[in-house]
């Protein structure tokens, strides 16, 4: 048994670090306020007994030692950074409930075969660096050392820069080692669990997304005297491809998600037609087939409008996600856990990407969901109860404790 | 004669203020640029032996005595400020054509019965402070010095703020006093004397505006796990009604016009559904009761489509620029310069406001017009000929001397 007031109060300790107006968080990646966060919780893994290591993409592992030193670790953990309007426990959940899973054994003073590691992964929301999840993806080799260092943000400032700004920049090799296996506690992020009365979502797989960056480059001129027939106005193409974008996603219900989050105009001037849109497209869908088909009428459709209002496009699909499908043995570490508990559970697809979809290229891998209130997240008001947070730790305890005497 | 040399070096000076990579202007109203911009213009009046004056609204005066001082002053003058891609043209030739006929007075020493004053009036562009020609409307009794004062900027700064910080807090009060005519040179910033292969446009008036803001909000929420038909996501709204206000440009062809020029997302980010969206709408037309018309058919469609879309909306009219007819006088005074010079010539609306606008309510008000490259202005390619400038302060020097001697 977890102790359930330490993990929420430590939760909204650091919650402290970057709190909104609104209740919510920001605390984007690399930021001031990353590092804060960061080092409240190497603090606290410090004083719960862990060594501390660092990788080259700002990765933080925290260890607390196996009777077989030489097993690989069973690895729990997720992020501490946010979206802008973020809230209290998105990512950090997995986080801290990994801490628990730590102070816990050292309360009861249980020995593991396998050492076991807490992991927090940098910028897995993708919102100040995109694609997402993009430090679990290096660690998985989804992507190279390079590229990951080398994204940058809207301002241009490379991850790089900023971890070696903030003073996380490791000097750990990323990944290439071997993991018993990784467990990851999250809320739900969508409404499935709340409206089916689970605390315990047993999640099976991931859906597949798609990013896309797309800029339309029009011809600044004057709103008043520009007849409306010679104009490029790379707003007007914008808006339909939003419009588009919006149409995909309700065409192919039940399961597809269709969102434009991110548009900056240029030069952002009421009497001064828009000469540039540079924006964002996220694609979701749990198969492959239907994803895949999404993107054919998205670039069908841009295409077209492109061409009918005179504006030139880059065109640039920057991530691709496959769905993905958890390791069943630690599926069923999960559901065993849920069950021995007497948690309601089910099992859930996730509509999020999360580190955990990477790190199942490299390890056994399973994820554990609890409810969130009215299935909201990415906003401030984003919440969940002290009961199920403490429910989806004991179910990780669980998990955590069966690979790693295995 | 003037010199129409001198008046093009003076240009080309006054576009190193400020000048962007791709050969425009970037000279904001009171930023450091524009108060450098204005130091220049008020050395090169006292070279020219003017007396400068500025006023409450930062307005600066240029006054060249006439014989006769009790007499009211013929104006003229224009704007230095710029949009974000602005040209080298826009405003500033008005301003510095207005100088040339001081500086061409002096060299033939021709004196006037009444004085001769040459304006800057603050932030015309409506770029940086909504909306346009604030200050001379403030001037015209269009709008009270307060209203005038507090116009703030994206970043909430506000224009008493900036005037002061840039040493532009004149004490003069504003307006309030005759003025015996009051004369604008611009370039078209439209296609119609390219098109028409006339060198001098006498304006007759100008088309009516109606600038709308308008705050679309939703709800933030995940861009994964939230199923498209629980979402209210405040850029679709705003895309559907950028969309509605193109229609409605073109449906009321061949005047009207109509654009969304500045649109702000929140929290825009990639994966988010965005919350808010903020943007400004521009609608023209040269007659009122068609502008109207546009009006209703935007708030209908608005009203529809949050509805539909279950987001709130905030929709205000910010300002409203009736359709202006120019003096008769002043007009005939134009084109009799037009045609003495020997000048191909037509008369035209203005499809963009002008300080000339407001000054027209409290003087006798005409505006000349010049030809622009491809008709683009609001753009860093806006482009003029040296001839055509010298041919518009040509006429500007006849209208301000036929006005002054009259
Ligand atoms: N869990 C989470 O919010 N991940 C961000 C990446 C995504 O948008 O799926
Ligand atoms: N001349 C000019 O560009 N004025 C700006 C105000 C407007 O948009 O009409």
């Amino acid at each position: 048994q977890v102790d359930g007031d330490r993990l929420w109060q430590s939760l909204m300790e650091m919650a402290k670090i970057g709190a909104t107006e609104k209740g919510g968080v920001c605390r984007l990646a690399l930021t001031d306020l990353d590092k804060a966060g960061r080092d409240l919780f190497v603090s606290w893994c410090k004083e719960a007994g862990c060594s501390v290591s660092v990788d080259k993409m700002g990765n933080i592992f925290a260890r607390r030692p196996g009777r077989n030193e030489d097993m690989p670790p069973v690895m729990t953990g997720s992020h501490l950074d946010t979206q802008p309007t973020g809230g209290k426990f998105d990512g950090v959940y997995g986080v801290l409930a990994g801490l628990e899973v730590i102070r816990s054994l050292n309360d009861h003073r249980i020995e593991t075969e396998a050492p076991v590691e807490v992991a927090v992964w940098t910028n897995e929301e993708g919102s100040r660096f995109a694609p997402a999840m993009v430090a679990s993806g290096v660690f998985a080799g989804a992507f190279d050392l390079e590229y990951g260092l080398s994204r940058a943000d809207l301002d241009g400032k490379t991850m790089g820069e900023e971890l070696a700004r903030i003073g996380y920049a490791g000097d750990r090799e990323v990944g290439g080692r071997p993991i018993k296996a990784f467990f990851e506690a999250h809320i739900e992020q969508g409404p499935i669990l709340e409206a089916e009365e689970k605390t315990i979502g047993v999640v099976t797989g991931a859906q597949g997304q798609r990013w896309y960056e797309i800029t339309l480059t029009g011809q600044e001129a004057h709103a008043g005297p520009t007849p409306m027939k010679v104009r490029k106005d790379a707003l007007v193409g914008a808006a339909r491809i939003v419009g588009e974008v919006n149409r995909i996603g309700l065409a192919h219900q039940p399961y597809a998600c269709a969102t434009v989050g991110l548009m900056q105009v240029s030069p952002n001037s009421r009497n001064t037609i828009p000469g540039k849109v540079f924006f964002a497209v996220d694609f979701r869908h749990p198969d492959a087939d239907t994803l895949a088909q999404m993107d054919s009428e998205l670039r069908a459709f841009c295409d077209k409008v492109t061409a009918e209002i005179g504006v030139e496009m880059a065109f640039e699909q920057i991530w691709y996600s496959p769905p993905v499908a958890f390791d069943p043995d630690c599926v069923n570490a999960v559901r065993k856990g849920a069950k021995l508990a007497g948690f309601g559970h089910m099992d859930i697809v996730s509509g999020a990407g999360h580190d955990a979809c990477y790190i199942n290229r490299v390890a056994p891998t399973g994820m554990i969901f609890v409810p969130c209130e009215n299935g909201i997240s990415h906003n401030e008001v984003e919440n969940a109860t002290s009961a199920d947070i403490a429910a989806g730790c004991n179910v990780l305890l669980h998990a955590v404790l069966e690979r790693a005497n295995a």
